[in-house]
């Protein structure tokens, strides 16, 4: 197992400004992420907006993730709809001193699994940096098999594979974590995404958190991940209960993108309006029930 | 009604060779269109790949059709993740001389329909370039509903809505045209998409068809336009039920592109392979199954 793909990966946003990338601010998150002890720090994955962004925008965030994190692994989202977009990302997370890349199949026309296939194949044949497999649904519209993380994990140079959340029961998400793994080689770490079921993915066999809500509020996600790595299932548990208006909300107000982006802004960590239109963000009124659980929970 | 947006609106491929635009092959492509007697021609749909071109290739592809269509208007999809690439795209295609702008919701992270309509506000307050709403939910992975259709249509500059198929049954497809027509101003025109129900909505009410076949044999596809919207019904859906093969392989091979590229290159309209990757394309024995009909049918 390759153990800098373990633990708490946290995802910063890329907050904009003026339609640029509002660079003090992303320096600030990715600092802010380093300095709590996140184990990872993965930029431009789709809590940073990746796909909204140029290729020469992309390049400089990856130079500022890496040059601010301080030592700790940098991770860089290089998924586009045209492979060739994608190896030039690469070649840019490689020139920025990246300790990994995260892929993901992004689609306008659906792709069969063959396509994504070739996809991770062309990826790994380009580079020596390890490869994240990111198997994000929500935003790509492409379901992984079982037996296509399978094909892609025996790929030389595939290091983890982020899975979307787990079934909530912890039995059947221990059986959910076992299928994958007996699937994939034993050097291939699996990571949960979902906040709302890391805690249960983590202590069903998850190696490590692809996590939203680390990358603005790092503490509690390390509270989590720790607590469900040293053997402390409960206090994991315990922690994401607390967190649970969160979650709710994320389920309300259609995903964790546009509520973090608030948290962010009600932080002062990002200037208000920071997502890439079209996107315009949470109304007011959803921004106030966000900041009012963000106060209540201690969380500023 | 602006007559400029009704008939048949073919659909080139934007073929690639090595990754980069075929140019010859885009030239012959549009002058066929035009040489055909399309009412206009639509460079950079979704059959044009525009999704996966960077913004200098779609500026050249912009140029090129309108150059290469000898008068015929010719309308250019500017859609993109980012509002401002979207207005950047309508500006190459003022700069190209294009009659009119194609716009779909892409999406990554799934649009409201407030960010929809922000959108297609921002980019009608931006061009003096009539605009067609672009609806493709198989693509973009956005349904409008009827009551977002009726919003969008009101905005000054937008002149027509290019839809989905339509039911099957003539009954049902009249109502569901109607249903549309009722709630959008007079001026603007109602094109159906998905070609197998081109015929079936031509004769149920709807101006135009946005044609993905029309694009690489407009022949067939003039013989339906012209045919339904001279008031001969059964002409239309004779002409359509001969292409029923076509129509077959469409639903099974995932989608009209895959099939259209593989017509092209057999015809010898595009090199082989000439989709961007990661997108493969049919594979040698599903293309053999395409050429033969092709030619069963006498389509070469």
């Amino acid at each position: 197992m390759n153990s800098v793909f373990t633990g708490l990966s946290a995802f910063p946003l890329t907050p904009l400004k003026d339609d640029a990338v509002d660079e003090a601010a992303f320096v600030g998150l990715v600092e802010r992420l380093a300095a709590a002890g996140a184990d990872s720090v993965t930029a431009l994955g789709s809590t940073g907006s990746y796909a909204y962004l140029a290729p020469e925008e992309r390049a400089r965030v990856a130079r500022l993730a890496v040059e601010h994190a301080g030592g700790t692994p940098v991770f860089i989202g290089v998924g586009a709809l045209r492979t060739s977009q994608v190896l030039a990302h690469v070649e840019s997370a490689e020139a920025a001193g990246a300790a990994g890349v995260l892929l993901a199949p992004m689609t306008y026309q659906p792709l069969t699994e063959d396509d994504v296939f070739e996809l991770f194949r062309a990826v790994t044949e380009h580079t020596e940096l390890p490869v994240i497999v990111y198997d994000n649904p929500g935003t790509t519209r492409f379901t992984f098999s079982t037996e296509l993380y399978a094909r892609i994990a025996r790929l030389p140079g595939v290091a983890s594979i982020k899975i979307p959340g787990v079934p909530a029961d912890p039995t059947k998400a221990r059986e959910h974590v076992a299928a994958i793994r007996a699937t994939v080689p034993e050097h291939v770490t699996i990571g949960v995404s979902g906040d709302a079921s890391a805690a249960t993915g983590l202590s069903a066999g998850c190696d490590a958190w692809y996590s939203v809500i680390g990358g603005t509020l790092p503490g509690p996600a390390i509270t989590i991940t720790r607590a469900a790595l040293d053997g402390r299932p409960d206090d994991a548990t315990a922690e994401s209960e607390r967190l649970a208006p969160l979650w709710d909300l994320f389920a309300e107000f259609g995903g964790s993108l546009r509520v973090v982006a608030a948290i962010a802004e009600h932080l002062g960590l990002a200037s208000t309006r920071c997502l890439p239109l079209p996107i315009q963000g949470l109304t007011d009124a959803q921004r106030t029930r966000v900041a009012g659980i963000v106060d209540r929970l201690g969380l500023g």
